[in-house]
């Protein structure tokens, strides 16, 4: 029954699209050039890195030579918040969110514990952060902003324009963790009002162990990767050739289809949740109703177990997720939703759905089916007797 | 001509093995799951990773959960570096050599700057560390001592195991940066007497964007990458599946072949330094002549300009390197070079030949023919008449 297997966990990561890998296959066997080589091999490589990193800039609407390729997005995250602590020589006060991915929020919590001053501004019920808050949470020595386009646990997207317009207006550097809105959202710099931006390749169509750092030309910050002269002096290592072919040719396609693509989405999302919320009236919709990723469908099961429920859902052929894929494995109730205000014992119940590309309706009213029934014999076998679960 | 062109600088990257991509490629689009998922998809990927990483636990001879799967050499150096020197309050004595690459040599520096007292080893004219210089520059807070196992520009291979010995003795991390070495020498990090290993799939004909860190359970280092739980908690990031498959395939490969096509190589080698020697008089052979890695090759030739004559064998299809490719591009003689007591007007005019896998004895006589036509060109060009280069 492989073939009638459905992803739904397009937040977690996507599969690299195959008209993608085609224009990345050259780059493996045959113009597999070192960019830094001089001669004729290496300058093949050069040269496509070069038009990747314009194509990239064309679409963020930046200076090519703002755009750093890098491993992914937990090293684009790291990147910024070490990188301009350290230009502050490890000194300074930092304001994020408490609903930032474990990529910013343990990075942040890392450098609390080397003596910075961190800010963990808090989110309404609906994840949402107050621009205000961040704006009266600015000190005389805050050097850094760093709060996500959009979140990839319930979806929410933050105000990032209206924030990042505030804070630059006060010479502090301006980040946004845009990993989960990439591919989905405009990523316009400039409309966005930000310094710094990191991407991930592989939740757009593109493939793991890719990403982007962009960086506003003039934004003061350490290299935290050091070597060779590659990504001008700003992050040391042999070029990812394919992957940076393979990011910049996927990030292309994500936007160039994005707004159609979005609208069709936000029509499945929509449906899935009121279908979801008339059939089973104890699940609770986490995040926004409209501030949403157009792909993200997430609800907590009070006093069911999250986990066990995508383990069974998977057993009926559906690829979901509980919380974030990389909190997985431990049984923590999700920081995010804790943030959003819900008990430690609702949180568990967290169910992510994220669709994609390649969801139909119909696979989603498939879906909608087996998730009544999975939770209906969840829910008998925690000793739910509510009306709810019926 | 393109069919034509010999890839002489399989030491800058080689070309990902067709066989090895074979293997890589349902990691892409169709087992393209996030290991971290709980779901089908994602255990797909999750016992695939965990296959491949006890394939490169048998080639090194330890144990699954002392691999670590970075972005590639210069991240597993910055590790191991930064994270030794972090878990010791970056504080304490680190000993490395004059000639080691840019990823460790410059994070030395940079650690230097950060206030740790570093020693830089000195090494002999054919760029050999004397493992008694180890031994008595060891202070009562020595921490690390961090030795390549072979070295990038000129070949010269370290006595890493007799070195590793005495300093496991004393209780003190050894690592090798064994990024060169990769494919071509033995990784027994037993054999070796060593507590960390960087290695580079892209030098052993695997794929860019992944390395390893080899980390000896008990050794102290502090995680450089934070974010989710992925790598033993030790190295945040969604994992590169693709990558690592292919990395670990590479490595299994070439290691099965290794000793056969070593002595193949070392016969061309032998070969080609042999000729040049005869043909061009006024060559210098850097390095040692026999504790040497078997694809390297490499000359100075007095009075001439390395990098021209790179290009100058680029017009004629020859791909070559002077000095190392990540230091190309600029014009300062190689620090290797210079550490083996050559003069910097010498050094300037270096050639590296980096043979491999495809390459036949048929490419290299036809290869040292265009070098002496090349050489003589170049010499009068710069006016020198010398009968060297006649």
């Amino acid at each position: 029954m492989k073939n009638e297997r459905r992803y739904l966990d397009h937040a977690a990561t996507t599969p690299l699209d195959p008209e993608v890998f085609k224009i990345m296959k050259p780059y493996f066997t045959e113009k597999f050039g070192n960019p830094s080589s001089i001669h004729e091999t290496g300058h093949g490589a050069k040269v496509a890195i070069k038009k990747a990193r314009e194509q990239v800039a064309k679409v963020l609407h930046c200076r090519p030579n703002e755009i750093l390729f890098t491993s992914g997005g937990t090293e684009s995250d790291n990147l910024a918040l070490k990188g301009v602590a350290e230009a502050n020589n490890w000194k300074g006060h930092i304001i994020t969110s408490v609903i930032e991915h474990h990529a910013i929020y343990n990075t942040a919590r890392y450098l609390k514990e080397r003596g910075l001053d961190i800010t963990f501004v808090k989110v309404d019920e609906k994840g949402i952060i107050n621009p205000d808050d961040i704006l009266s949470a600015i000190k005389d020595d805050t050097i850094l902003v760093s709060i996500m386009c959009a979140n990839n646990e319930i979806g929410t997207i933050e105000p990032i324009s209206e924030i990042g317009k505030e804070v630059k207006k006060q010479g502090i550097v301006m980040h946004t963790d845009a990993v989960q809105a990439g591919g989905v959202l405009s990523l316009n710099v400039d409309k966005l009002h930000i310094d710094m931006m990191s991407l991930s390749a592989h939740k757009f169509y593109g493939p793991k162990g890719i990403g982007i750092l962009y960086v506003r030309n003039g934004t003061e910050f350490v290299p935290q990767q050091i070597g060779g002269a590659q990504e001008f002096k700003k992050r040391a290592s042999t070029e990812n050739v394919p992957g940076i072919i393979g990011l910049s040719d996927a990030l292309f396609r994500s936007d160039d289809k994005r707004k159609k693509e979005s609208d069709r989405l936000i029509g499945l999302r929509d449906f899935t949740i009121q279908k979801i919320q008339q059939e089973i009236k104890g699940a609770i919709l986490t995040g926004h109703k409209t501030e949403r990723l157009p792909n993200n469908i997430s609800f907590c099961f009070p006093g069911l177990e999250g986990e066990a429920l995508v383990m069974r859902l998977s057993e009926r052929g559906f690829d979901t997720s509980s919380g974030s894929a990389c909190a997985s494995g431990n049984f923590d109730a999700s920081h995010v939703l804790l943030a959003c205000g819900l008990d430690a014992k609702v949180a568990l119940g967290s169910l992510r759905v994220a669709i994609g590309k390649s969801t139909t309706k119909e696979d989603l009213e498939l879906f909608i089916n087996v998730l009544k029934e999975e939770v209906k014999k969840l829910a008998k076998i925690a000793g739910i007797v509510d009306i709810a679960y019926r």
